[in-house]
Parts: structure tokens; C-alpha cells; sequence
């Protein structure tokens, strides 16, 4: 079998994801958001906020009370716009899709090395 | 377009990806390794001084001297084991191979968010 196959399948892959209703969905949300200066600068700022508070959880530093209120209160904000609820709907629901198909196309990976947690 | 294209285009690349010479070199250098033990107790002790050490890096805790020397040492014994240097060579090569599938499959989603380290 030549690899050639796998880079094939890749683009035909790529194609069809391109044009499911999950990424144009995707697509057409994060556009009308990022068209909105109102929406598109709270989302920024959801964005940044999450991010850091991720990063400082995942490198063990110490998150300040008002690091969480801040960002308790730009989620409030972000709830409430219909255009960015929706667009994490979207992104939530294409990164299902993508961890589903991610989980069949590794499983011969995780067959040899177990499942990347228990490694 | 329907998802169940998504899902079938999955199962075909795992069928081929699990047939593909890297992947059938990989599981087969795996299984030699796995099957000696002195190779399997070196290549296991080397899995886990580099995982514990890059655990450490990635939650900014500090690396002893002692730690680094062990993990060395381990490193300099596991190049002198031809069937473990083969076996990494061909994680490597799968690696590389993956990651280049995975960059065409994933660009739909880096149009839109821009890639990984640039977000």
C-alpha cells in the first residue's frame, strides 16, 4: 500500500469537512461576530482572558481573585450576545466532530502506544 | 454534503493508515523491543525519565541536576540498542507523517482561527 493513499484521503478529507453544514456554519458565525465591532471585541477579550487563566493553570502559577472575576464577568457578557453564544455553539460542535474522527483515524496508534492519557 | 462522508472517509484512512508501511514497521519494532526484556526495561525507563522531565518543564517546576544526569545517562545506553534507535526512528517517521496529514486535514480550521501558535 503507498502512502499516496493517505495523502489523497486527506484532501478528499479536507474538501468534505470544508464544505459540511458544521464548518460553514463554523465559518459564516465567526464572520458575522467578527463583523460586529461590539461582539468581535468581547469575544477578543473572552478569548485573551480564558487563554491566560488556561496557560497559568496548566504551567501551576497562581490565578488572582480578580483574574476570575474578570473573566466571571466577560463570560456573563459573552452569554448574552446571541452572535457569539452561537458561534461557541458551532465551535463546540465541530470540535466534537473532529475529536470523533480524530478517535477512529489514531485508534491503530493507541493500539500500540495505549490511549494518550494512559501512556 | 452529508457528515456520513466525514465518517466513512475516517474508517478508510484508518484501514490504510494501519496498513501503510510506516505503521506496520512501527507495530512490528515495537513488538521486538517489547519482547526483549533488557530492551524493554531500558526503553520503558527512557519513556519515563523524558516524560517526567518534560512534565516538569511544561509545569515550570525545577529540574534537578540529578534528574538530568539519569536521564542522560538512560539516553546514551538506549543509542547504543539498535532495536530501540530503529523503534524511535520509526515513531519519528510516523510522527512526521501524521503531522503532515493532519496540517492538510485541519487547514479548513486554521482559515478561520489562524494556526495554533499565532491564536
Amino acid at each position: 500500500m503507498r502512502d499516496g493513499n493517505l495523502f489523497d484521503l486527506a484532501y478528499d478529507f479536507e474538501r468534505i469537512f470544508r464544505n459540511s453544514e458544521e464548518y460553514t456554519r463554523l465559518k459564516r458565525l465567526f464572520k458575522e461576530v467578527n463583523t460586529d465591532p461590539t461582539a468581535m471585541q468581547l469575544f477578543n477579550k473572552y478569548n485573551h482572558l480564558q487563554s491566560e487563566l488556561l496557560n497559568k493553570q496548566m504551567m501551576g502559577q497562581k490565578v488572582m481573585k480578580q483574574e476570575i472575576d474578570d473573566f466571571q464577568k466577560t463570560l456573563a457578557h459573552v452569554q448574552q450576545n446571541e452572535k457569539i453564544v452561537k458561534l461557541l455553539e458551532a465551535d463546540q460542535h465541530v470540535n466534537i466532530l473532529i475529536t470523533k474522527l480524530n478517535k477512529i483515524i489514531t485508534k491503530p496508534l493507541e493500539e500500540i502506544y495505549g490511549t494518550p492519557e494512559g501512556r
